[in-house]
């Protein structure tokens, strides 16, 4: 099977909208062994959007659109396949009824031209946006697929993974498993499974480098549930041989899941006072639901008074080695632990820059602090890169020596 | 001038490499009035590429090709275009001379596959590549402009730059100007928008919804730079005139760093305590360099205890009206501004689910509260959506909130 996606709209081509989408889904359609040959972007113009369509159809099985199905003016992918194809639009009551309520519960008023959301391609199969007003739908036509996608990422990863692909039937059981590192580079963790890389189909296993840390990607194709798995299983052995140090979690998810997953498991709780990342230890560790049960609270204490005030970092500690220091980063750490009755507190200070750095203090320098009720320490890293760069490799950084010590 | 970007490679299909480049190509060919209506991916098959050629030269006036110039096997892009237009490839000397160069200069080997990147489309004209091997190429045929330009974005942006926008002759001069607002939906915003929208190609007006903000992006063309100037003020000014209090910025910039400006312009100082976005809004506001001049702390108080351990919130409040409350609100604001000396203070308690919510408070409820000397209130809203999406639209409402009152 052969399948095209078909990105619509002005803003990717012309606006800042990079089409992460299209990138997206073709890992996805990979992982079914399905081959994407094309990725075609149009503007929002009707005429344009119906010779695209036309063009795959001829060279292409299965084609996903993403993107113009909202309710406005230039949103027409529904409208152009429907014609295209010669099928009726239709409207949906329960979808209508949907998108009022939708409205309702966020008391912002209906504007009419969001009942074109509720018209649907006659025999099409509706895919459900959970998160947002425009609904997806499938086709099948001529033997062809066709499935058209909202733009906003993540109402099409969801509608994709949920609804979307469970629709498209494959021959080959398919198994992916994702292991997750942290602490080396891509490329060095691809030489050290460079034996297992590239020269087999199946198992196919690629590293990608995302947020920080690499995740390890395993794809295996079997004629049956049993051989794959089996074969699944030796892959990650191998894989566990060679590099399990650097290995957090075999279930796919972030580092701070991980921590948050092991702290609950050892009924542990714990706060963050943070300088240098400003709150984003503590944000991105509140993204996961739940965390109430072992986050005690998180200060971020910008200015040195508030160091003072909040952590009782001592003045002449300030004075004599910098804010910017390992003793700053005990203080600080301590300070926290002692305020609070949590198990561990986590601090960071540090220069992200782009200014305030120097021959002794360069930009990049960060100092964690960690105290537990029977140990406190510090620990000195130099990390390279822009503000943002240098805040994410210490958040990454510090819930990594934080799962370590759990 | 219509132009498609053709790219050229089955990693940027299949691989982790996000297509940066048909982006950039289009955002520089926009600002020379030059219109971008499609961007065409294909994996290295030359008959697949063949068959993109000859659509493109269907549909398009400039063709502009990425990938497939080096020296490699699957690099086809320069053999098949000339294939496809009937073009001989003839050994151009003087760049074999450079590659040999090149190579002896770099201390490495020269493989004999390198001589391909010698041979070049008969009457085509030769763009310099001035930190790699594959030059690019300038082909007139049949009144379409062919160009093509090696995949590194670094050798073709410069090569893009210096050599092949120059030898397109424009009849336009382009002004692209970027207007941010907040608080309105991309549909409402384009409804009170929509005699301006879509009626016309000069200026074009457009819309993007973009981490919970809406940009306003024009684009004017004109005979001259003064009447492009003239055309623009004009556009900016009847946008104005119909949505003025949604526009936050005209600078394209985050609101973030509106509110930044806004208060260090008025020598002000902030500070924020958070539970539901769980510094979210810090670590967004400390993304920004310098920042430490208007921001004194932030306090991410998660549980109870939090609350009234670091801001003092009255045990009887969080009996009575429970945490995400109006009243809990105001107290968290008070109570940071009292134990700071900040100018103002933010705060946030809501339910950002999934879970947690019920019939009298649901998920997605919110109070935001400020406190000034002489002024403190909270703000209720409702968002919608999951976890993340509700703190992220809490955290841009406070921002908004913010920019208002300063």
């Amino acid at each position: 099977m052969i399948a095209e996606i078909i990105s619509v709209g002005t803003e990717i081509i012309l606006g800042s909208t990079l089409n992460t989408n299209a990138h997206y889904i073709t890992k996805k359609l990979s992982y079914m062994g399905i081959d994407v040959y094309f990725h075609t972007t149009v503007i929002d113009d009707p005429k344009l959007l119906e010779d695209a369509i036309n063009i795959g159809m001829k060279r292409s099985d299965l084609l996903i659109f993403t993107g113009g199905l909202g309710p406005t003016y230039d949103d027409m992918t529904k409208e152009v396949v429907a014609k295209t194809l010669g099928i009726k639009l239709i409207l949906n009551n329960s979808i209508e009824e949907n998108i009022k309520k939708y409205f309702e519960k966020t008391n912002r008023p209906m504007t009419s031209n969001n009942i074109k959301q509720a018209y649907m391609p006659e025999g099409s199969i509706i895919l459900k946006n959970e998160i947002g007003t425009a609904p997806g739908i499938y086709i099948e036509y001529n033997s062809k697929i066709f499935i058209l996608l909202p733009g906003p990422p993540k109402e099409m990863e969801l509608m994709l993974n949920k609804y979307a692909l469970p629709l498209i039937k494959q021959d080959n059981i398919i198994k992916v498993k994702t292991i997750n590192t942290i602490g080396i580079g891509e490329s060095a963790l691809e030489d050290m499974l460079k034996d297992l890389i590239g020269n087999t189909q199946n198992p196919s296993i690629a590293t990608y480098a995302k947020d920080g840390r690499v995740d390890i990607k395993i794809i295996v194709k079997g004629t049956n549930e049993e051989k794959a798995n089996k074969l699944l299983e030796n892959t990650i052995e191998k894989i566990d041989s060679k590099i399990s140090k650097y290995i957090y979690s075999y279930e796919d998810e972030s580092i701070e899941q991980t921590l948050y997953k092991k702290l609950l498991d050892k009924n542990m709780t714990i706060a963050f006072c943070e300088s240098c990342t400003g709150g984003l230890i503590v944000s991105r560790f509140t993204r996961i639901p739940g965390v109430s049960q072992v986050l005690d609270r998180g200060i971020v204490t910008y200015s040195n008074k508030a160091k003072i005030e909040e952590l009782g970092v001592k003045k002449e500690t300030l004075n004599k080695y910098g804010a910017v220091s390992e003793q700053v980063a005990i203080e600080m750490a301590m300070g926290l632990l002692n305020k609070t009755e949590v198990d561990i507190a986590l601090s960071t200070t540090g220069i992200a820059g782009p200014s305030g750095g120097n021959e002794k203090k360069p930009v990049g320098l960060v100092y964690i602090g960690i105290a537990t009720d029977n140990n406190a320490y510090a620990i000195k890293s130099i990390f390279n890169g822009d503000r943002t760069t240098i805040q994410n490799r210490t958040t990454m950084k510090a819930f990594d020596e934080l799962r370590k010590i759990i």
